[in-house]
């Protein structure tokens, strides 16, 4: 088993982070991962927004909590960084390059020790007004969706050694 | 740069392939290395179906060029391994589990000098009666839909240097 598919098979959900920074030239690898997604036709329309900014988060999760009346909501697992991937909401591939982008993020998070979970909050308020005027303020464009973001941190918990994979496989 | 990232990077979509088949214990670290993307909850609803029949190819494609009224289209770039991603009609996340799934087995394909590309012809006629029952032959449950194929095989090509990243990236 060479080191990819090493990475991949060991790649877990994390939920619980330390506080420590994730320093900027560790971010800028993932990210760039990020950037370097396949995307239908080569179009690459997506916008990867890298919050860091505490108020910023508090007042999103208290927004996306209320928006979807879960105020159990956490503070995306107090994640010291969380990125939102969004595209046009007038293109069609949009679910499916953003899964790309944020698959190729977890995976160089982890090569990097880096612990990532993906967060699925935003896909079903991101246009709450409150939700909304958060997302314009961070720099998102307003015909812009969200199928998917990233919490991103130094993990602060152990990952489990193995998993259950439960998809089925059939050869024809 | 590790050799993960680097191979994020590095990976590109190859569309011509050559005869040599893809061998069983490569095909199936790539089939693996699939089984491991993340999915919503844990769910891991998809089918990974491998086709590897040139008849069953040469039938899938002559049904959806005609489904889709292009008869122009390609037997799947004439790959020696079709892969069908699918996942339940009722099941919320499959476009971007479909993706993660994929994604994985590029990554992991790229890394074993294997190339691959996202096909998305069957997503617009997956329910196509012709097409359904060339699925159904191939195992594929009747209520499983499809967001994305890959084509796999070793790359009749070179693969180009670098790329344009057009994705736009925001700080907040």
């Amino acid at each position: 088993m060479n080191e990819i598919i090493r990475n991949i098979k060991t790649r877990r959900s994390v939920r619980k982070f330390s506080a420590k920074p994730v320093e900027d030239n560790i971010l800028n690898e993932i990210i760039t991962a990020g950037l370097y997604a396949p995307s239908a036709m080569n179009t690459q329309l997506w916008q990867i927004t890298v919050i860091k900014n505490e108020d910023m988060l508090v007042r999103l999760q208290k927004a996306v909590a209320k928006a979807l009346d879960r105020p159990d909501y956490h503070r995306f697992y107090n994640c010291p960084v969380f990125i939102i991937v969004t595209v046009p909401e007038d293109y069609r591939h949009g679910a499916v390059d953003t899964a790309c982008v944020l698959q190729n993020m977890f995976l160089a998070a982890h090569s990097l020790g880096v612990g990532s979970v993906w967060i699925n909050q935003l896909r079903d308020c991101y246009d709450n007004r409150e939700v909304r005027e958060l997302l314009t303020e961070a720099g998102i464009p307003e015909n812009h969706i969200c199928f998917g973001c990233a919490a991103i941190g130094y993990p602060d918990c152990e990952l489990p050694s193995d998993r259950e994979n439960k998809g089925v496989v059939k050869f024809f």
